[in-house]
């Protein structure tokens, strides 16, 4: 089936959101924790974190304007710091429950029942019950003009993750720390190895690792 | 296990690489075919398409500086377009090896067996292997200061996926078809769907969709 321009104008706005948010394939589904000098917690589901680079460690974060921007916008600009934790597979439903919208002065941590970790006099939460939790300096913002999605830099200051979910190259199995992927705006996925490729050249056929 | 900055610092670049490649969670696995105005084709494996915004229908896309820049950066800004096109489980070794440093007058699509499939006048080629392909017009270009990385914004202007991946919702289900997911350097993963959660609402439980 082929749609043009013209085939997703026509479309409502909710299908049009739904089909759009299933382009551009598997996305990964983080929970973002802050809080602001009140200390006030937010806890936001967000499936835009991408790897920007490895030396210095940076990976973005685009978050919509509007109502995903509430709070979590704002708590990381004021405080300089923000966490990042993995959603596996038994927090499938408190992550989603966090896009709820709930008032600043309610935490999605409470209203969840998920729990604040405070590390290391880091000044944003983590949740406990993650799997793989990264602690973020910001670093950058920028308002992306096209529509106005906000763009948000950080470096990795802080990675906790379980020990034999580490491999000896330095990577991190996922399916090892149950880290899930999420399709469109709802679908929570568990990934399955189905193979390592090795560094790829030109004068040499792909090869498998192991 | 918990790493700090000195932990990361400390680490080989090559080990470093791949732990912070893995730490986003899973990535979606992408195709991203071009040509320049000489007709030479070019086709790019790239795990950090996200999603922008859906009116105007939006993706955006990091190609980082160095050897992922060469070819796709720069065959885009001068014909205007590009195709993205979802890596299903048949096309694993081929596409992971089109990161293989080819020379520009060698076409990846000829060097890795791919086909390229052009439609209605549209300036860059598709992967006619490919099950979800998307043919994208380019509107913005950024290059992030803190590290050059760059930040391509494009405009879904074509949408071709199997009929019966359609929901009636209007969104893809991506298990159905085919779409692998991308993790670290070279870990493919072929997803299958645990639950899709219904719209979050503060006043009520997290509810299953179905």
């Amino acid at each position: 089936m082929i749609l043009d321009s013209n085939d997703i104008s026509a479309m409502t706005t909710r299908n049009r959101a739904a089909l759009i948010n299933s382009l551009s394939g598997y996305k990964s589904a983080n929970l973002i924790g802050t809080t602001n000098s009140r200390g006030e917690t937010n806890l936001a589901i967000m499936s835009s974190v991408v790897h920007l680079g490895s030396h210095p460690p940076l990976l973005a974060l685009i978050i919509r304007p509007g109502d995903d921007e509430r709070h979590t916008l704002s708590n990381l600009l004021e405080t300089g710091y923000y966490t990042i934790n993995h959603v596996s597979e038994g927090l499938i439903s408190a992550a989603h429950q966090t896009a709820a919208r709930y008032q600043q002065y309610e935490s999605e941590f409470e209203a969840t029942g998920l729990s604040e970790e405070w590390k290391n006099d880091f000044k944003a939460p983590f949740v406990t019950e993650a799997r793989v939790k990264l602690g973020m300096r910001f670093r950058e913002h920028q308002v992306l003009e096209i529509n106005g999605t906000n763009l948000i830099i950080g470096e990795v200051e802080l990675i906790e993750a379980p020990e034999d979910s580490f491999r000896e190259d330095g990577s991190l199995d996922l399916t090892v720390a149950d880290t899930v992927a999420l399709s469109g705006l709802d679908s929570y996925h568990k990934p399955t190895t189905l193979k390592r490729m090795a560094y790829a050249k030109p004068d040499l056929p792909p090869r498998e690792l192991d």
